[in-house]
């Protein structure tokens, strides 16, 4: 099931495959983004902004990985490095599947602070222009 | 050795035990912080730096731990929550032992944004202080 995951995320993100993205997020997705405390809900506004961070980053390469100490097989961690707007980045996705081996929840971290913030430069206002047409806030 | 590792480090980090901090960092330790993308080397300046993180960061606990997919011993990932200046905060220690299971490379990753931000604002100026005193750059 995790081995299944990993290859379609790596595949995905690799090729941008949106469609694909869609298809492994579970109906009530939820994720801690770098730039936010409150968690995102739901397929659609994940699938934004997971698609837009995938859009944005450049060279995105995944290198270590990590699952549960505990033995549960849907806990991973997942070290990746990319660019941008010319900056170095390295970041972590905390990974929870569920039953079905789809994405239940996903915590994204991201050094250093300059990276991060012209990621955020960015995407914030297409989450702002989204999260208008599509809910009174994030937690929608 | 990675067990004997994690409990003096969580036992340290609680206790906020300085004087044990340095003795479990190689001499030639590196570590990835999350406002700098060059890594600060060696232990002096990671042992300051470390110190101050912990000493900022309220209601520090541990949460999820994994371990390297390919069985590597040396390779850990732990997941942290705390505050600083009333602000939430999750972040992650991808942790790399040597073979003497002292800390060899530390990368650290933390969100929300505006957390990151506070724990700058704290620690920048006692860093740029010490890194007058001691050394021309932060990889010195």
């Amino acid at each position: 099931m995790t081995e299944a995951f990993l290859k379609e995320w790596h595949r995905l993100v690799a090729n941008r495959d949106l469609e694909a993205l869609a298809k492994i997020l579970a109906e009530d997705v939820t994720m801690g983004a770098p730039p936010y405390w409150d968690k995102l809900s739901g397929r659609p506004v994940v699938h934004f902004l997971l698609g837009l961070i995938i859009h944005t980053i450049e060279d995105f390469t995944y290198h270590r990985e990590w699952h549960a100490a505990a033995g549960d097989a849907r806990e991973i961690a997942l070290e990746f490095h990319g660019h941008v707007g010319g900056l170095n980045l390295q970041g972590v996705d905390l990974v929870t599947l569920d039953d079905e081996g789809r994405l239940r929840n996903l915590d994204v971290m991201i050094r250093p602070m300059n990276a991060l913030e012209k990621l955020r430069e960015v995407i914030a206002p297409q989450m702002i222009e989204y999260l208008k047409q599509n809910g009174p806030d994030r937690d929608q």
